[in-house]
Parts: structure tokens; sequence; C-alpha cells
């Protein structure tokens, strides 16, 4: 069960509205790489974990976090639409910046939504839950996580770095500060399930000697005759669970 | 911002499970008469909401015990996955309870999240957040709510019918209820407005005399010549806004 | 069976093509507010429905009547095509004007159709079949159909106040007293089956006495301890089908 | 404008419902090779066609057609879910056939639509409108429905084969005639034009000196060395534009 | 099984980068008319391929190149991409060429993929895969792919128009060229199973006698009474298999 | 530039084809777990990258090893098709066994591809794109990486579990040891550039001082209050990138 106190997790103040960067942001809303994503992500591990109770309550801690980030951003989102052009009209046409604006937007912020948010990404896609990761194996959804937020810090970062506007900047540090100690979190959950190269290869409970072993360590390549191979450490050395040369 | 006890709103228990249920419970998960759907439907009306703040408080309050409601379901799932079978081996297929049961299971129970709930409907098709209802309008975002509630208890109602097991039961008449009461709900948030009629034509807003009145009061009869109209209610009397006659 | 006179509903001009418009004009041929979406909607309620024939033959009715819609905004969206920019060239480019156009249109509208309609929303997202409710319970319907055209209608205003051309303005008056009287239209057919208080809860075939009654008419409040509750309709007075107190 | 006299086509009866059939019926409602798409896609080239007013009047006429086997194929199914199963109680699941019957069933033809027909495929799919191919060019257009055509009609077949209730076979035979027709008809439209020859390339307008000609009549192979060619009619012989030789 | 030379077909270059070109490019890509449908068409069709192996082997052989043109082209967005503006800065947007540019890319080749291409159309919606056709029906894919190359044709000829850029004007022209042929390539093949019209109708397998035949060679006209029907060669003359009479 | 020689990477054998097999096959084809996915997003992955061409060279010999994973599932799909039940006729769907199998398959194998492998996964949803994953950022992009193989291992693995098929099982047992190894490459390729901890956090790009620095290393309760923190590796010790204490 859940509750709200109504406040926002952390403060959101846009000086210049800017209906463009309003686009920019639904991509951290309802793109692949948002908060809607890893919001429904951890709460669908959370809720079918069958293992020990503190990876369940780290998943459903977060999951609850990550819906406030869903707020702030849609918050972010209605402020920066305050003052957007409503129409296509002669003079706002022939006004270059006006235009301009207009044909910048996600027109859906006016047309079915009355400025305010969508669950949608920057070019207007809704949000699909085939992108929810909850596949019963720790490891694997650990992994997921950690992938989620990098590809989610990695975008706040651009979206950091395409505005000047000071209240934008401000709430991205603090997502952004939040996507860090998540990529921590979940790795420190691999630590605290015996360290990554103990969970290699994943899934770590199919027996080995099942697989078609002559090619579990092995890089193949697939270049033409004649073509020198890649060659990396994914060619030489130990292999990273340790069990095997390459 | 939010916040979990880590309990169910209700409790779930499921006395037989029945993998061919959970598959059905997912509709009300992910399908378009689901849970998802209105828990992101109230979230996002109300980060969006410019008005009173009474309404907006409602609606959040409403969205996060819908999280709960996902919750219970999820919980549901997996609960009637418990001992499913995971094969389509010769001895299963020959069984014909045994195979007949995998035919109906959504396998990605099995594949993709090894028998826990996914964020998808009965059939599998995963939720997208084009359902998501929020035009910035507060009679039609009530009006979708009532709709949404409707269909979600037309939906509960069938499942109820359709299972035996009194665990199932127990929880969906609590959905029921709690359906029972949402339609209320939005529709008293209706009659704090001023009601029904006086919100039509939805939106309010629009000067009438500039619709093209000669056609706002109109059933218009499609049927080839010679063919009789269909006649009810909506073509004879009063129009229900007390504006003009049929 | 189906028939056409080969005629628009009512006649559609365009006195000044609009590339940036035309894209608009597509949330409401392809958009989840929009023409298909209640034209297959009004069809496949119709084809399914076993009651009294006036239902069906008024649903038979008003689908025939959407498909002309869908005609009226196709027209309307190739006549705003008319003359759009087809280049990226560089004197386009330098051109504030000619480029911000080519940048606010669908390009689609060029590169796939020739100039133009689609079946896609303003975003060029393309229109999504799972968005027809047709649940078989008569009022879950009508309420479903009253919230389409509401929400239908609130996009036809904004498209009107979007523009200022006088021909697309007449045709959007037309469309928008059309959306007045279906809202009336499915809330009478409410009224012919008994009336809204009548029908509720939706479904009204479940007895209620296997609801769990005690939260069948109980606001629930989630805020976290000490925050006061959303005061409102909703939680004093009279339920709104008569049978309980809030 | 459109209208309708509200009868069937051509009459469609089931004698023996089968809700599993009900399923694989739904593929030529909401499949990609279904009627859905076909209607739309008639629609929306006569809608966008600029060019002699008989092959908008064609399109036009036939895209009606096929709205009448929307309707045709929404009653078979409807037809078809007479006396489903409509649980999943122990004593369903312990009849093998019971039980057998509802596993293969679309679980929305119970849940979502209370035995009625869905915009869907047989796997309960959406119908989504990216399929209606549209391009502005007449003989691409004309080709498109010449494929469509043909898929239809393989898809109509292989339902004929799967049942063997007399009034579905009926039913099927008359589409399968229908379908006949319109392949003879989409490329009647191309000999109209000229041939299909005079209309290639698709599309003839581009002159063909600006092609890389060098490779505008050669079949590449991508074997690796030493694989002999694929050899046929495509690596010898005049090409069929009568332009050049393979 | 698969190798690569690590080169491209045909050389890329683009000697003015132009970000708004890289969203039209992207339909090329990503787009129902581009090139990863048509691989995936040609490959699926391959694998699932029964009759003899110099069809197989043709469509292997084709998919194969066609992947290769994904590979051009999202090498033509990467250029396109250079130089491209990565924020909404006040200074940008007072720019109007430099605004504008910004307004009319897709945001996710800044946010997503840091100036890269996508599986996407120029819309940004995501490449579907049902719009692989594959039937296992020869003639109905041959058909298919015909119109695959055609739509494919018709859109890089918009594309070649739409730029001024010698480099982007040298590629589309080699990609147009093998639409030419890979159109021929598919007549061809349906010249090598012994014409059209002994395909015709498409499936040939099914015994004409079964089909209702008062209806297979004859144009329905769904015009309101009075209006004259659609005349042409579809209602006059030999069919086009040889079969009958219009 | 690419080329095959028309032989499987390694032999496939179906002893007992088994129709609701090949439905579950479709999801290491068409799943987000699967092989298209992978496909891509290695491809999409090197056709944008911009750093040490020994990344790009892995990247796309990998890329087009998975290509032949498509196609021995495909092949394995079409084997397990062979001898399918292709009707609903009576006396089939009085067959427990016979009539069970119908039910469990995924129907278009029989309407759509006549018997072949499908883009789509095991609940006939087709292959969305929208999961292919290539950021620009090449710690994030190798960390999506191991994410799909370990997904993909985990749904092989359950594949190799669900079947008694001598010759499934030996392909199976081949394909999940190349997900072994590819797990190892792309973790080889963060040791290559210089190992997890120092890419942490992803982006290692942005300065750190710039984040909200105070919540950098802090995991967050939402608990409401009483509630005890879920305790662990990630609120106790020194974080992973070794730069503070949780
Ligand atoms: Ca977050
Ligand atoms: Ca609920
Ligand atoms: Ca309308
Ligand atoms: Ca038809
Ligand atoms: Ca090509
Ligand atoms: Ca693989």
């Amino acid at each position: 069960m859940y509750y709200t106190d109504k406040k926002l997790q952390f403060p959101v103040r846009v000086e210049k509205p800017n209906p463009v960067f309003a686009r920019a942001l639904q991509q951290a809303i309802g793109g692949v790489e948002g908060e809607i994503r890893v919001c429904l992500q951890y709460f669908f591990q959370a809720w079918g974990a069958r293992g020990p109770a503190k990876y369940r309550d780290m998943l459903l801690s977060t999951a609850t976090e990550e819906l406030g980030h869903i707020e702030m951003l849609a918050t972010a989102v209605a402020l920066n639409l305050e003052n957007a052009p409503l129409s296509v009209q002669e003079d706002v046409s022939n006004d270059a910046i006006g235009g301009s604006v207009l044909n910048g937007m996600n027109m859906r912020h006016i047309l079915s939504t009355g400025l305010a948010a969508l669950p949608e990404n920057c070019n207007g896609v809704p949000f699909n839950a085939s992108h929810v990761y909850a596949s019963g194996n720790m490891a694997a959804d650990m992994m997921a996580n950690v992938t989620a937020e990098s590809s989610g810090r990695v975008l706040a970062v651009r979206l950091y770095n395409m505005t000047d506007d000071p209240g934008m900047k401000e709430m991205l540090s603090f997502l952004i500060a939040r996507d860090t100690m998540h990529q921590q979190q979940w790795l420190a959950a691999i630590e605290d399930m015996g360290g990554l190269s103990a969970s290699l290869p994943i899934p770590n409970s199919f027996p080995q000697e099942k697989e078609y072993q002559d090619m579990s360590y092995t890089f193949i390549n697939t270049f033409v005759e004649g073509l020198a191979p890649a060659e990396g450490r994914w060619s030489e050395g130990k292999s990273l669970d340790g069990k095997a040369d390459f």
C-alpha cells in the first residue's frame, strides 16, 4: 500500500519557460531511458521477488522513489509550457522565433493535455511497458537496473547540457545524483550476493557441463577471409569468471 | 513524494493455484480496463491539474490507492502460478489436463518472469500509455475516469464469475467495491463542479454561438432511402443540457 | 452493407494552406481523441450489440456518420498541404519561415503520402485499435462514448483556436456542433435505459451484497499521517445512486 | 458521406459455434492481411487521390464494400462465441474438451467484449494503422492493393480449410471470390494506366539517367567466395520493362 | 551464417551536414518503406522457404544485400548529424536558423544516441516487425516484395529531391538503382514460376469452383442509388487471368 | 557489406516436432530477450561508433554472428511445425491431444506463414525496435549488452528445460554457450576501457561536482514512519567506484 505527502522530492522551478525543452524533458518521463520505465521495472521486480526480503524491500523503496521522479519531471514539463504559443495564425508563423517554437513543440502538449506532461517520449511515442524487465533472476535483474540507470544518467546529463535555465539545471543535478546512487545500489546488491564473477554466467544455476563448452569462451570472428580479427581483452587472458582462458 | 508500508491494501490468498486464471488476471493489470491505466491516468491528471487544490488532492489520493491495486493483482498472479507446468515434454503433452493448462498459459509467465506478473494484458500485449487520458479539462477527465472505472468493474465482475477460488473471489469483491466507489467519486466531482448538465457541452468554455448550431441538437440518420430512422430519447424531448429540443 | 454518395457531409475549404496546421489536424484523424477511433468504436459496439434493435441502429447510424468526418478531415489535410516546401535545400533552410514550416511538418506528409493525410496522430504515431471500447455492457459503452465525444470536442475547440483560416474555422464549427449532439445522444441513450443513477454501479447486474460493502461508498485517503484528507462532495452527502451516504 | 442499409452483404450463419475458430477469424478482421487494413487503405488512397476521378471512384466504392466485410466477420465471430465456456472453474478444467476450448480462446472475447469481435488479430494484437499504404503514387498503391488482396485470399483459404462448419465455409467462399475480383481489379487499374511494364520502374517519373545505372539491372550475389550464384530468370534475358538485359 | 568485410557497399559522403535531413533519412531506415523492413522480410521468406532452392538462394542473397543498405543509411545519418546544435539555450533559440534546425531534428538523435542513427522512422516511431510479410505462398510474397521495392523507390526519389547535397544525391542514386533492379527481380521470379496470369488468383491452389463464383469477376458499385458506376478496365473486357469477362 | 555461406552456424534438428514448442521458441527470436534485438542492437552500436576501431570491429563481428542465431531459431521453428494440426474441425476438437495442441499454438504459424517462423515473441507480439539501445556511450552500451545476454541466457536455459527433444537441447546448448561468451565479451570490453569502477558513474564525462552531491551516495528509504530501512551492502561500506562511503 502506498502513501503521499503531496510534496515534491526536490523543488522544481523554471526561470524561463521553454516549450521545446518541455518536449525534450518528455524523454526522461516516457522514453526508454526514463522514469516510468524504472519505476514500473523496480515495482514488478519487487512484487515478483521470491528471495530474501532485503532485496525486495530495497526494490520497493527505490521504485517508490522513482514515482516521485516522474512527478518532478511532469511538474517541470508543465512549468516549461507556460506561455507556449497556441496558434499557427499567420502572425505567429511570420515571427521566426514564435513559429519556430511552435514547430519544435510536441503539439499534443497543446491539443491533448492543455499544457501538461504526457507519458510519452520526446517524439510523442507513448511509453510501452514491454521495456519492464523483471526476469525472476536476481543477477540478471540487477544488471538490467544498472543499465537502466546508466542510460538514464546519460540522458539526464544531455538534458543538463541542453538547457541554460538555472532551475532546470538544479533539478537535473539532483536527478543525476540519484542516478549515480542507483547505479551504485544495484551493483552493491550484486556484491551482496557474492560479487559479479560469482554470478557469471548469468543464470549461474545451469550446469555448465551441459553447455556446448567448446564455444563458451571463444570469440568468433565473422570477417570474410583474409581480414584480421578484432583483438582486445576479449581474445586474450583469463575469462572474467576466472573459469577459462579466452 | 511517495511512501510504502510494505503491506497489501487487502489480503490476497489463493487456495488452488490456476495458471490459466493468472493469465486472465493480467487483463486487470495491463489491459486497457486495468489498474496500471487508472493509476497513471489519475497521476497525470493530478500532476497537470491547474484548478482548485481539492481536485488535485483527490486525484493524487486515488492514484496512490490504485498503485496498491496493481500490487494486489501482481501478488495474485504470482500465487496462481505456483506449480505451473514448466515443460512441453512428451509426458505432459500426453496428459490432457497438464497439456491443456500449459497451452492456456501466458508462456512469458514461464519464459520471461519465472512465474511472476507482467505489465501486459491477458493476451500478452504490453500496456501502452496512450490510454492515459489527461486533457486538462476537468469535466472531460472526470467522464474519462467514470468510464475507466466502469470498464474496470465490468472486467472485475467477469473475473469474479470466472473463478471458483474463494481467495480470488474475496480479493475481487474488494476491488469491485472500490470500483463502485470510484465511479461515485468522479461523478461526485462533477456534482461538485455544478453538475453534469452545467458542464455540457464539454468543454463548456467554447461559445456555442460559434458552433454550426443547426447541427448541435439534431440526430442524423445515415440509413439509405426508405429506411425508418432509429427512434429513441435522442430524437425527441428536451436536450440533456436543457438548452434545446431534439 | 454500406454506400457512398461521393460527397462530403459538409464543405471543406482552405484559404491559406498551412502544412503545420495539416499536422495538427492529424490528431483529429488518428489521435486517441479522433474520428477513426469513434468510427470503429461505434461500429464494433453496433456489430456486437445483443439488446434492443434501436440502440444498435443508433450506433450504426452514427458510426457511419463518423466515417464521413474522417473523410472531411483527410480532405482538409490534403488542402493544407498544397504548396508545402518539399526540400531541405540550403536556400530553404536559410529562409526562416520556409525552414520553420518544413521543420514543423509531419515529414511523412512529404515522404510517404505525397501531400495527403495519414491514419496517424499529430506526432506521426499510427492509430492503434486498442482504443476501441466495446464491452458488451451498454451503460459502460455509452459512458465511453460520452468520454470520446468530450475529448474529441476539447480537441476540436483547440484546433479552432489554433487557426485563423476562415474555411478551417467553418469546418471545425460543424464538427464541434456534431460533437455537442453526440455527447447528448449517448447521454440520452442512458436516459432511455432508465437514467444514470439506475445504471450505477456499472455493471448493475452484479449483486452488490457480494461486494466487500464496507468499501463501496468510502473515500480512501492515502496521505501520510497528519495530512488533512481531500474534502468535497465525494466525502459527504448521499451517494449518486442514492443507495448510501459517503 | 456514407450510408447503410443495415443488412449484411452476404448471409452469415454458424451451425456449430466454435470459440477457437472465433479467435482464428479475428486474423481476417484485425490482422495485417485483414479487412480493417484494406478498408482503411482504400479509403485513404481515395481521399488523397489527385488524378483522374475514375480511380478515386473505384477506390471509394471498394473501400465501402470492405467495410461490409468487417461487418460480416464481426458477425461471424459473435456467432461462434455463443455458448463459450466462461469460467476456469475446476470442473471445466478437469474436462479435457471444455478446458481445451477455454485455453484456445482469445480471453478478451470473454473479459473485454462479452462475446463479441475485437479490432485485433488472432493473437489479440490490436490493429495498427501503420499498415495503411497510400503513397500518392498510383502504380505503387495498386501493387500494394494486389499484395493486400493476395495475402488476404491466402488467409481466407486457410480459414476455409480450418473449419468444417457449412455456414462458415459458405461465408468464406464469398469473401474468397471477392478477393479474386479485387486482385483482378487493381491489376486492371494498372492495365488502364498503360500496363505494368510502362509503369516500371515505380515511380516512373524519375529520370533513369540520374540512377547509378550500372546497378539498375544487375543481380548482386552476396555469397562468400566460391559459392555459385543463384541462377534464374532474374539473371538472364530481357528485363521486364524491356529496357535492358539482366 | 553471415560474414562482413567491414566496407560499405557504396561510398557515403556528406558535404554539408544537415540534421533535419538526418531525420528524413530515418524513414528509409526504420519506416514502413525502409531497409530494415525489406531486410527482415527477405530473410524470413528465405528461412521459411520450402520450394526450389533457387528462390531461397535469391532471397538470401538479396536480404544480405539489404543489410548493407541499412548500414549505408545509418552512416549517412551520423554524417548529417555532425555539428548539430545540442542545446535549446537562449542564444540558439534567438537564432532563427539554429533554433529552426533544432526544432526540425529528431531529438533522440541528441538525447538517446549521441548523434547516430536509430531503428525508427522520420517521426521517431520505432520499426515494428509486423510489417514483415512472409506468407509461405511464393506468388503472394513476390508481390509483397515488388510492393516493398515500389514504396521504397518512391521514398528514395523523394529524398533525392529533398536534398541538394552532392554526396547524398550520389548515395541515393545508387539505392534507387538497386530498387529498380529489385522490382525487376521479384517480377522475374514470378515469370520464372510461369508468369503472373498463371499465378492468379493468388493462391492458385484453391479450386475456384469452391468460390462463390458469381462474385469472382464482378465489380461491385457501392454508390447510392442514381449515381453512375465507376467505369474502367475493371468493368469491361477479359479478366487478367483470362478466365472470365468482367 | 555482408555475405552468407548458406549454412547454419550449428546444425539444427528436431526429433519430434512440437508446434507448442515452436511458439515458445518465438520468444528467442522476437522477444525482448531474443536474437533480433541483440542483432540490431550490436549493429546500430557498431554503425554509430566513433571511438577506437577495435570496439566497432568487435560489435560488427558479433552482430553478424547473431544474425546467424535468428536463422538457426527460425529453422527450428519451421521444423517444430511439421505435421501441425491445421484445422479446428470437430474430430480434432474432440481429440484431447490434437485440440490441445492447436489451442497452444501461435495461430499465425498456420494462418499467416504456412508453418514458418515470424519476427514475433511467444505471444505473437511483433518485435519492436525501441528495444535497441545504442546510446553513443560505450560503457552504458556494454552494460546494456551484458544485460541483453543475461536475459537471453536465462531464456535459453528455460527453453532447454522446457523440451526433451535431443535435437533442440543440442541447439540450445550451443546458443547458451554463445551467451556465456557474449556476457564475457562485453565485460571484457569494459575491462579493456579501464574496468567498471573507472567507468562509474556512467557517463564518467560529467563533472561530479555539478551533481547534487549530498544525494550521490545515499540510499533513500521510502518506508512510512516507524518501518526499519532495508539494510544491505548498499547502505554500508565503501561505494563501488571507491569515491565515497554509503
Ligand atoms: Ca530516477
Ligand atoms: Ca482499482
Ligand atoms: Ca465526429
Ligand atoms: Ca475483403
Ligand atoms: Ca534496398
Ligand atoms: Ca545470440
